[in-house]
């Protein structure tokens, strides 16, 4: 097994920086070690197969994103990266596990839908990947399945408050699903939206001649958001299950969120890239040639982005800081342009509703601590420790200590990254990318993986099937 | 240099806890390591002068404790811990650093009184310890003062709303010192209750011949301290300066500190064991053969013990658990009953107020670890962590990482600590102890403090001067 | 038509009290003036018919009840008490007014549901009466259904987010309504608990063998109302409908309508007596002879009477006293235990749920004033005035004015109720009481309707048809 | 005696409106009538002195305006409205009673200011006056006089938390008052702005060269009134006072009064129509040929006009229409701009602080109405029910109806005001008016005092000495 030492670099972890070489060995990192590459005389540098020389620059646990839909069926097509390019994709930006998303419709079965997920991840993935599991579904069977899934390492489960038909849990279905949660460990997350008022909304707004994608912003306004955070609060607070809200875009269910965890319960928000540095009325402004005002598709996501003049956008950053909300996923979900969005031409409810950000939230993130938003650390933290930690996964993942996979980055402060321009381009498989022109004060140099460089030198040296499954614990982040 | 190896135990930091061995190396961490005592075939265990197993222990930073009050000059006497005996019991009960309060008297020069603090503990301390300067007498000369402490490693200054005559500033002089604290990243630290209010208190009870101790902790309600944080916050808010809330007891003032945090601001609070354990009801009760009801003296301290009826004590362990209350130390300031407290018999504001618990801090923490309140992680987080981010200590305190100074705890989870038992008995100079009959279901097992064993079987095997100063950096803990 | 003076009484009305004469014209209040019983030089006593001397009592605005459920169908079954049982026992209670709600089921028409309301009431009445419109059934005809029946008096509607398929309706319904309300200026009305969670609680409930009526109340716990008054609050934030919460019992509602005040919203609260006096225990405790344990379906009503160790009744009378509440109603809705409730003996969900209290409502909240929980004014604000507001009658009722219809009560303060007990027996078509055994320090001496006494010395004088329809405008108390 | 009969009139009350005629007989209402001039056959018309027609007109209770400074001693000058100039300005407006505060200033004895105030208004009155106390000086002789002063009919006391050496009261000082004020009944005003920290700020705008009016405002921000707010409060919530907070201008302010009155306490705010209209931001934007940036002096007050970008005017609207703020006041302290004001050029400390407005409260309230942001029940409740509900003077203020003194206004809503314009020219004793060139869409017709015209027909008709004494009783909002 090959031996890499990664020297004189400074390694960040959730709670402070170390100036450390780390050593890895096979898969797993075997030690952490003052510079100097020798330990009580012994010569490390001589004994590994590969050094890498992190001076200047940071050494950091690879990024764990807990919120990906690789290849995902919606609305009659699929998201357009497959378990492949996705994982390739995050490859690149320095995030070296993923969280995707099994999915249940309502009469499958649990357990069958989760192994037709592992059999579309198995041997196409450049990094790691665990899965939770969509339920639409709640039923007795399901529940049961819940207790299996998590002996398979599947420890959190998402409901929504939306989308009726498809996906939507009504409130007795979330109440019997966290009731399970609360006494099996699982955590249970929730999308919140409030679907009713939505699918009202929508309506009088096509029925008004309202069809551009600005509209999908405006038909699912904050209140939507608030009320649907708020009703999961609850329900969580007569369960007692432990609740992560996804996506949190609302300043307003940011506020709920802290509330409840002010008064003692485990209620966790994540938040995603867009909510941090998009607005909808960017959306309203975006006009192309190709596109005309279509162009605003390309961020039509959910939960939408929101209106800078309320500002959500700095809020959210501010809840970051302040740990009211406590990580940053993508919830990565690409369409193209061509041939998927586009079936939402002159009906924004048709638009494959996502953004396509796995490979781009680290760079995202760490532009926050060049801007001052989030400290060094934090972005360690937000982006891969409490990731790890509240999805069961720390130890191997999320910290740079003796024991854990090594999954490291190698990122240069002093490097730049352009976001979709030339050789830095992106690798997703979508024909635009929603951050081109974004520019970032700093850069991925080196990916590993479980002790594999996979990418360096603006190269992806990794191959399809580096990627394991990743059995997952309950979540670490509980009491 | 001594070469020490901690081997097969369970590393616990921050935010997890990892299988590893700990190499020291004279007085810092050189390494810690994937267990098995060989790192690519070298024999660690071969080359090192000490071995430790810690099989089935856990591993921890020693304890940070950034609030102590030693050999204190007040109300005519002096806190009956000296360096010495202080810093040793500190040691006893796994805690390596503290950073304990210089105090400037109005009229008094700040740094001549820094001085003469460092002249008393040079060469008196087992463990390290760093100080905050106490401004009593904000004016211009102070304010300077204070860049010239920061260079000195001073970087936390405390304010007072209460004593006046003694210690209090009026809210023009906590405004100027804020603004300073904002320009040149002071942290400020606020004992926080309202001294005008508990004056007159004080005075009318004593007048209607309420005079034993309890009263001292009604005559100081909870609406004086909820009032002075909330005071504090607003011109923290006003001035932009961080700010930190020392000894809270209060739940309406944890409130009061979470409402600011969620709000954006930088405001943290930091509680202590009694605040956590000790109720004023337990007080009132208070009887004993010696004392009589003056026995409840034992407990005088400021902020005092809170009502176990209005749930304070539940509230901050919530609190605790759910990051609105960050850290926990102990407001050291013993005084012994004889010759001391027992200047308050017929008057309890003559009793000179504080509880020493510089010794048990680490083991009553440990105990909510074992009760279900906090978690093992946030137990070394609130103990060690943080205080020494809070501080400008981490990375030589607070965290087990490769440059670390070497201050380790081998903490037995097996082992049991009657405090003040037969051999458990306390090493603090009192005569008696606060903690008396509280049984800990874990064990300070040994205490390397810069690499040196000073506490080990039951045994203090250090030497008085081993401790040195900490010249402390700013807060690490902003934004 | 008769002439009738009121003297020498203490006349209340919202604000505050004056001692004066109150002169009635036929149906209507011709005149407020100095006592005396002369107007410049005009001998008023010899020109009227009658003289009732109401020395050292008060004179009050008749009570306004505005939530009664006579002869209502639910559950295969009518509530007790018929428009004409009904109307008398709140006549004898000093209550001259109420608003009754007339029922749409699901596929029924709004009009002809209004129109049978109607019919069952004409000639029935002992005092006036309104009506509400419940809608179980929102779709298109339903909300042009409410323009007409605004024109008909008929300007406030009654929404349901539990009681699945028989009066829920889904958020997108109660969307709907809410803009119809905007835009028409009608007041929604909102019976806020979650269904969808409460089914499933009771089906749990059920199936543990917990089937006596404590567990109604277990069942429905404040959790689900807190989130339905949650929901409804955003819904109207959405809308910019006026929102107004019928029978609100859990503290953390009342504090959800205080927060949506405080930011300006226009919601409204009304709690009833039950949820004021009493206690989930107390039905809990509840065993007699003839019932057992199903004793406590008498106290069975929705929502639930809730834990006075939780805080709910002291803090539903301090948020009444401070305006966080704005007025109280019965939700009178009886049935009788033999025949009606019984039929709810070993499954509590069979219960026919409703309490009868129109009878016993001034009394009750006068022993509010004298247990000094709310003040003289307020009283006839919470009983009388607001309810007159609210409910687009004030001018006509809930106020002694000129102009005013000629509802008014001689109550007097040194009389007693004991409620249930002999003579004061209710007269509601009830086999039991729910306020058996409650003494009131007060006494309705004369009620006058339209300027006709109906009770007057222990003796009802009143003759069927006595009441009219109250054709109602848009609700007064909005800006 | 004579005996007026306003008739057609709309008669507005707190609580709603009435078609009704108004009989004064002497000083005193004698009755409220149905319209129609006549009572049971005898004709009133024809027995009165003077007929007033009030068809198509509003006859509303005399404004009451609860705090005044009438020629009040401060900074070496005199407010320049004396009790004769204000007085008869406030007739202009419609104000028929005002409450002026008595100055103690440290060390002078309250009884004998309160006997110099009596003095100076004696015969000097164009309306009905009483007096609140200013307490400068909290020790036992002031706090026995609290009793003494409460037989007097002063039954309110102001307290500072600004102004040191003047007026200021320190927390010591102000518990023991409020101690006082929860044993007798007293309402317990308070200025609440922090003066310590302002005094620092406004030193510090000054050393800095900030001299001009603006700064006035930038160095007493909204944190040092929040601040101030919030510690009054809880220094009340200890007491178990009632308080009554002058003055508030800063949103955040009325926050906390509003989760003080939500918790259930006794706290009310009174704002000024100044916080309602005017903003930092005109302040700023305030040049004149005359005065050049000066010209902002003329809107010095404290507390000061605050931010419109902030949205503190928006806030206090709401808070007005949802009665987080109970009332409206004028804080009536007028200065000419030559020989006082001016006093301030070249240092904003040394401008007299105050706005006379005493003349105008009714008539920009009353736009308030137009406006939509309150209702006409409102105005009349803002401005004259609760006024004298609060301060004990209900019943023969702030109400029409039998035994209140005849103070009646006949407001016409299809007349017209232009402050400060040719006829409509101001008449308060000051050489600009703060209030120039606001539109009000209404006008003061006719002002009746105790009975007699004296104020109609653009003319005032009054004499000076027309007003009385108003001994005033406990207030009556309390519960």
């Amino acid at each position: 097994m090959a031996k890499t030492l990664i020297k004189n670099g400074t390694v960040v972890n959730a709670t402070g920086t170390a100036q450390a070489d780390v050593l890895i060995d096979g898969e797993t990192i075997a030690a952490v070690l003052a510079p100097g590459s020798r330990l009580l005389g012994f010569d490390i540098e001589a004994n590994v197969d590969r050094v890498i020389d992190a001076t200047g620059k940071y050494v950091i646990p690879g990024g764990v994103d807990a919120h990906t839909h690789m290849e995902m069926p919606f609305g009659g097509t699929f998201a357009s990266d497959t378990f492949e390019t996705g994982t390739r994709a995050a490859a690149w930006g320095g995030t070296t596990s993923i969280v995707d998303f099994v999915v249940q419709y309502p009469d499958e079965n649990p357990l069958e839908r989760y192994a037709a997920w592992q059999e579309k991840a198995a041997g196409n993935c450049a990094i790691d990947y665990g899965f939770h599991q969509i339920l639409s579904d709640v039923q007795d069977s399901s529940l049961t399945a819940m207790d299996e899934l998590i002996d398979e390492g599947v420890t959190s489960f998402k409901l929504f408050m939306a989308y009726k038909g498809v996906f939507l849990s009504d409130d007795g279905q979330i109440l019997r699903a966290f009731q399970k949660g609360a006494s099996n460990g699982a955590l249970m997350m929730m999308h919140a939206e409030n679907g009713a008022m939505i699918d009202v909304l929508v309506k009088q707004a096509l029925e008004a001649g309202n069809t551009s994608p600005y509209f999908h912003g405006t038909s699912r306004p904050w209140q939507a958001e608030e009320e649907a955070t708020h009703r999961a609060i609850m329900i969580a607070n007569l369960t007692g299950a432990p609740l992560y809200v996804v996506h949190v875009s609302a300043k307003q269910a940011v506020d709920q969120i802290a509330m409840a965890r002010d008064n003692g319960q485990n209620v966790f928000g994540e938040t995603c890239p867009q909510y941090l540095y998009l607005s909808l009325e960017e959306q309203l402004g975006a006009v192309s040639d190709q596109w005309g005002d279509f162009e605003g598709a390309k961020w039509v996501c959910s939960t939408p982005l929101r209106s800078r003049a309320e500002g959500h956008q700095h809020h959210m950053w501010e809840a970051l800081r302040t740990n009211d909300i406590q990580m940053v996923s993508t919830d990565h979900c690409p369409f193209c342009m061509k041939g998927q969005k586009d079936m939402g031409i002159g009906d924004f409810s048709k638009i494959p509703n996502g953004i396509g950000s796995v490979e781009n939230r680290m760079d995202l993130l760490y532009q926050g601590v060049v801007d001052g938003n989030i400290s060094l650390e934090r972005w360690v933290e937000v982006t891969s420790t409490t990731p790890a930690r509240m999805f069961g996964m720390y130890g191997k993942k999320g910290v740079i200590q003796p024991g854990a996979d090594g999954d490291v980055v190698v990122y240069d402060p002093n490097g730049h990254t352009s976001i979709g321009v030339d050789k830095q381009a992106h690798h997703m498989n979508m024909d635009y990318s929603a951050w081109e022109g974004f520019e970032i004060d700093g850069h991925v140099d080196t990916v590993i993986s479980r002790g594999k460089v996979i990418v360096d030198d603006e190269q992806y040296i990794g191959t399809k099937g580096d990627g394991g499954y990743i059995k997952r614990g309950l979540s670490q982040y509980l009491i």
